[in-house]
């Protein structure tokens, strides 16, 4: 890769999401050199990939290019790469386009969907981790309903419009609880030939709660939201397979359904030359120290999702979310320039801000530390939040008047095919 | 098509663009029953489309969903189809879901790219008619700049940085001209490593001006405005080839480029059963009488793109352009129901309201009737009535936001690679 070498130490960032950028924006005015490799030339702001999958917002408004994060910064090169391994002993990262020697690297390549091993529902299911995933499942949606209205086999359309949601993690919630508006808002008016009875969303959950994480007021609320919107959820239930027409559990329970959405689990995007198990721990992550070092390097980094970080209060590893990467990226920023000055290493402290999730319309529950509270007001803290993370002034216009549209009108206008999923994926 | 007849007749519309949604809307609370079919869900935008390439636009903004145009009105259905061809001895049209029989057929399926048959041209060029093919074009437009910067072959990155646009009517001019405002404000951000001054555009035409539907006026200041801008114009040019690689044309002129856009022509598109020499006349149009009705027929009727309407001011057929299909639509709209009732038919009486076209940031120019200007006045008329005739107050919000951002901040945020081209057409 043709960077130029400088007097400047190079740090190699694998990764634009919010570890990659928050880490780089910490070193926009150092003295070292940045290079940030990711294989999309945009970051995605991945707490709102549901809305683009339900026709509430556009794609762009929650892309940001990262070229323009960085345009300011000096020293800082952006290249549009996938990284293909990772060499330790040379200091050097293989990419599809050519290799590039570091002085630092880190490792910020989030996560991936995780099917457990299970290839069939990894052929057939929907996943939501990237825009272009989020997209083809607003475009079949849309072509289920069309092909609903089609059929004159009851089954086929049952199937069609059955929606089976698997993981009660704030991806199924937030998802299933969008699903159930369009159902009430958009179907009647949009289809008033079919019987919009006929679809159903369900979440189904292997454990005993949804939306495990937050508190235990917070999880009962949801599910009272959601049963309030007609969702059914399904707990102590665990899909065990699906070939794209019948999900199969590890109960009597069968669905049968043209749509399964896998929410049920991320893991670690780790890179060839550190997955090996001297790296890899729990949840296919790379541990780290409180320094977010890979083990055995001081000069090699992990942070964000695919980083495991144990801490007095999360010994399972910090939740892969958005705030401690920020903050692993801010951190690991100071820490980097402590350590080419020949400075000790800050150890990382995780400060919780604590985790929320929208269910629709006036429905959202909010677990702060000392205040937990759900319904219309949480719904308001967690749109301020989520526009106030959301990188760019033109992209929180962009959604703020999305939202203010589709809340005054009952509406979402971007229930648009523009690349059919179904003809590409017959 | 399992669409219930009733005692109302049937008017199937094919194509949901800007003729037959104004024909629809003429017939919403009419004793008709209408059968809208489009292959795409949403109506698009079409003027707008080149801002959508360039980065300036979300795709989402400029199309419509068809569905929510028709929610209101009683007898309306909708289908998502691909009309395969037309049976005109036994009123039926065939599509990819079924037949369907019509009492009265509104054509109105646009048009599509002309290639003149060439079909290396036809393989290797962009061309910018629908949405997912802008899309296409603003990832293969930000493909070339990722990769010229990793070639050290001057040529080849010269051929990446450069630009041939066939065609200078409105879509090549307002293309040419967002690309240089790309080359002066975008790219030396983005890319300071590459030497931007390589970045050519060119406009290729074969006739003796740009936009030759317009006055002598509005084509001199436009050619005047894109030489500001630095964009090439070779005139008396005709291109004969290209290859993926090389530009051939009528003269010695030969262009290296990686992006060939070809906005040289469009071309009824015309449907299997009416496409014949009986009916197909200049621009494979089909040839109407004034009350829009094909040849031959007094209850199929074609409008907009696809029909040759011959009116005193324009003998070679009305302009291929919103305004007469609009026009065209809404007139159909009042004749259908005199038919219906058994009232005399009202000839077709084109209000030409003038053409307009933007060259960029303050620069447009504006043919009315009485009053033909240009420059920054004629920029901002241009801005209201494409805003105007967007359809939707949500679209027309975002516009606004993005145009206001934009021009403030010299910028274009949309500039996002999606879905990659390149890898999916190597």
């Amino acid at each position: 890769m043709n960077i130029p070498r400088t007097s400047y130490p190079r740090v190699v960032i694998i990764g634009g999401g919010f570890a990659g950028i928050a880490l780089a924006k910490k070193l926009s005015k150092q003295e070292v050199q940045v290079v940030l490799l990711d294989k999309n030339n945009y970051h995605t702001f991945q707490p709102l990939l549901y809305q683009v999958s339900t026709g509430g917002l556009e794609p762009d408004s929650i892309a940001y290019p990262i070229r323009k994060v960085l345009k300011d910064f000096p020293n800082f090169y952006f290249r549009l790469a996938n990284v293909e391994e990772i060499d330790t002993a040379k200091n050097k990262v293989k990419t599809n386009i050519g290799n590039l020697k570091f002085d630092y690297l880190v490792i910020a390549s989030g996560s991936v969907t995780n099917y457990f091993g299970n290839s069939d529902i990894e052929k057939h299911s929907m996943a939501m981790k990237t825009i272009p995933q989020s997209l083809n499942l607003r475009s079949l949606i849309l072509e289920n309903f069309e092909d609903a209205l089609l059929t004159s086999d009851l089954n086929e359309r049952n199937a069609l419009m059955n929606f089976v949601i698997v993981g009660g993690g704030p991806t199924g919630v937030e998802l299933a609880g969008a699903l159930a508006e369009i159902k009430k808002g958009i179907l009647p008016k949009d289809y008033p030939d079919l019987d919009t009875r006929l679809a159903q969303i369900h979440v189904v959950q292997s454990g005993d709660c949804i939306l495990k994480g937050m508190s235990a007021k917070a999880s009962q609320k949801a599910e009272d939201f959601l049963e309030k919107l007609g969702v059914n959820i399904w707990k102590h239930v665990r899909v065990t397979n699906y070939d794209g027409k019948t999900v199969t559990t590890d109960t009597d329970l069968t669905f049968e359904t043209a749509t399964l959405i896998w929410a049920a689990g991320v893991k670690g995007a780790t890179i060839k030359g550190l997955d090996s198990s001297d790296f890899i721990t729990r949840g296919h992550r790379i541990d780290v120290n409180a320094f977010s070092q890979v083990k055995g390097f001081h000069h090699i980094f992990a942070i964000g999702d695919v980083a495991y970080m144990q801490t007095k209060d999360f010994s399972d590893g910090l939740p892969m979310m958005a705030q401690p990467a920020i903050q692993q990226g801010e951190q690991l920023g100071d820490n980097l320039l402590n350590l080419i000055e020949g400075k000790p290493l800050k150890a990382f402290t995780y400060k919780d801000k604590g985790a929320m999730a929208t269910i629709g319309r006036n429905k959202a529950v909010v677990d702060l530390k000392k205040w937990k509270f759900q319904g219309v007001f949480a719904w308001y803290v967690w749109m301020f939040v989520h526009l106030f993370f959301l990188i760019g002034f033109r992209n929180r216009m962009v959604v703020f008047i999305n939202w203010v549209y589709n809340y005054v009108r009952f509406d979402r206008e971007a229930r648009l095919i523009i690349r059919p999923f179904k003809k590409r994926h017959p």
